[in-house]
């Protein structure tokens, strides 16, 4: 079967749309020239946009319809009245199989509630994790979960391990992903019961990925795993006080740049250095988090984002769907079962 | 009572004790000429370390032991075997009143066992918190608990928001401190349980602080509010992700001025003005975690800090105890307990 791989983007989702997602989806196309998208929306305000970015028909399809889900719309009301808007309908698309994934820039708890819903778990998933890469001082790093859930337990942490691990292997292309669970210490003893509980699963089974241990939260900047689990309580908080740290660095940065004639002009100098090193660090590049867990790949791009950063979060929907990593995550879990299976014979 | 502010030091706590407590002491003492200062610990070590650091007689004193916790301790097992070492020697003296609080460098979960036991809860307080201080975009926040309770619910949560209003009274010095709950959004509906819990409670009793609301990760950074309230599980993950990421920052900015000879000389050039952003985001200043919620002022060093580091702990316990923050928690918890009870009668 070699079906053209075909992304549906919610073109109304986002503070911009429908530009930066028509914008995001050109640029995409210069790094995945083989991709076809299904933009659906307001096709009067599309269709302009796809000439103007210079978007091939060969490549697009666009689905009308006029309804769209607001960025206030409070997930039930959008659950019940949002049928027809951009984000249901590319949602359905995955749903059918016209499409191996989507993203949207609009509302995260509607999008969050309309996919569970619609494409429902993956066999084996009690719950769905939402994941996002993050810079280290070695490369990148996946966190998750990072707010699907606020409570959760030591199964969910397990499962979450191992969607985190099929993420590192199929988006960083690491065969043997480390996983880490963030605790407040290393040693066995410290931390909450789900914590210590899950730890001591991940020892006693075999696992298709490395086990490293308790991590802190100094380790994701260092970069110690490739995979961080944590609840969906702390991993959100963590991850947002993480892009506040980076935030008031680069005001600091700015200031100082700013506070002298000298200065000014040693930013001159620095200038290309200086252009490398944001673009490092840029939230763009860190941009689209994913819904895993769900039998279908659902990629969420931050609203505020521009067309960089849209066709960033496209690249995370295409490389999971390219690489099969719900397939990968079915296999192992199959074989997780039999193992617990087999271990609950022996006992 | 004009009583000399007396200060207990754990001479033999951190890596490099005595020597950056002797120094560091001697650096308060610029600040704070009239505080007087009980090193305990080794005396043959110290006391060359007095003459060195030209600390005067009339401001120190030292108390022979040969004991000290190291570092890697079980607190069970310091409880039980240090008897005699420099810190629960230190904590006696608190307890006692003959010094009004104590620093230490040295091994945190010994010094949280030793400080609750000697010194026990203050009345109406359930929990110890461990806070310390942030920089944020407006100058400073306190953020508690850090880690001395990893599970914890609303009323534990209420109690660290009086906690730390009467740290940024003592400390910051703002009359009326404005007090956040930490959380995964804004709105009333998100979150776990506890922390919806507290968010009402905080609402339907008059305190003697500002309650913000929820606050999330990046408003640390932004400097929301002055006290960031957290259960002690994602409050150590999310101050150790802040550390991890502002030491990630440094070293990307380190290799960006590295990276050509243009940029070198930028460097120097700019390098009086990268002296003082240093100086404001220097983790030494924030150097000093208190153990708020105990009957005496307890405040944990960084065991690796320099004595540049270790006089500003000494400067956190010199606030705490001269502006009496624990004669003001006393008060306002009564007023709150009187409250309560007023309540329970008109119901």
């Amino acid at each position: 079967m070699s079906k053209r791989l075909t992304i549906a983007l919610d073109a109304m989702g986002g503070d911009n749309a429908p530009e930066i997602v028509v914008e995001g989806a050109a640029m995409a196309l210069i790094r995945f020239p083989d991709v076809r998208f299904i933009l659906f929306g307001d096709k009067n305000r599309i269709s302009p946009l796809l000439t103007k970015h210079g978007l091939p028909n060969s490549s697009t399809e666009i689905v009308h319809t006029n309804d769209a889900v607001s960025s206030e719309e409070r997930p039930t009301i959008a659950l019940r009245q949002g049928k027809n808007s951009s984000m249901q309908l590319a949602i359905n698309a995955v749903n059918s199989g016209e499409a191996a994934g989507i993203v949207s820039a609009g509302n995260t708890g509607a999008l969050m509630a309309m996919a569970k819903i619609s494409l429902k778990m993956l066999p084996g998933i009690d719950r769905p994790a939402i994941a996002a890469t993050c810079p280290t001082s070695v490369g990148e790093s996946v966190m998750l979960d990072l707010g699907a859930n606020v409570e959760g337990d030591a199964e969910n942490l397990i499962q979450f391990g191992m969607l985190g691990a099929a993420f590192a292997r199929t988006v960083f292309g690491i065969e043997q992903p480390s996983v880490g669970l963030l605790n407040v210490g290393q040693e066995e003893v410290k931390g909450r019961d789900a914590v210590r509980q899950a730890a001591a699963l991940f020892r006693e089974r075999k696992l298709p990925f490395k086990f490293h241990g308790f991590v802190e939260g100094d380790d994701i900047g260092a970069g110690t795993v490739d995979v961080f689990v944590v609840d969906g309580f702390t991993g959100n908080i963590t991850l947002k006080t993480l892009e506040g740290t980076v935030r008031l660095y680069s005001e600091y940065l700015k200031q100082t740049f700013k506070s002298s004639l000298m200065s000014r002009f040693a930013y001159l100098l620095a200038k290309r250095s200086f252009m490398k090193m944001r673009a490092r660090i840029d939230p763009r590049r860190y941009n689209g988090a994913t819904f895993l867990g769900l039998n279908g790949v659902v990629v969420k791009s931050h609203g505020g984002t521009d067309g960089f950063g849209f066709a960033n979060a496209i690249g995370v929907a295409i490389d999971m769907t390219a690489n099969g990593i719900n397939e990968f995550i079915i296999r192992e879990l199959t074989e997780y079962g039999e193992q617990e299976a087999h271990q609950a014979r022996i006992v």
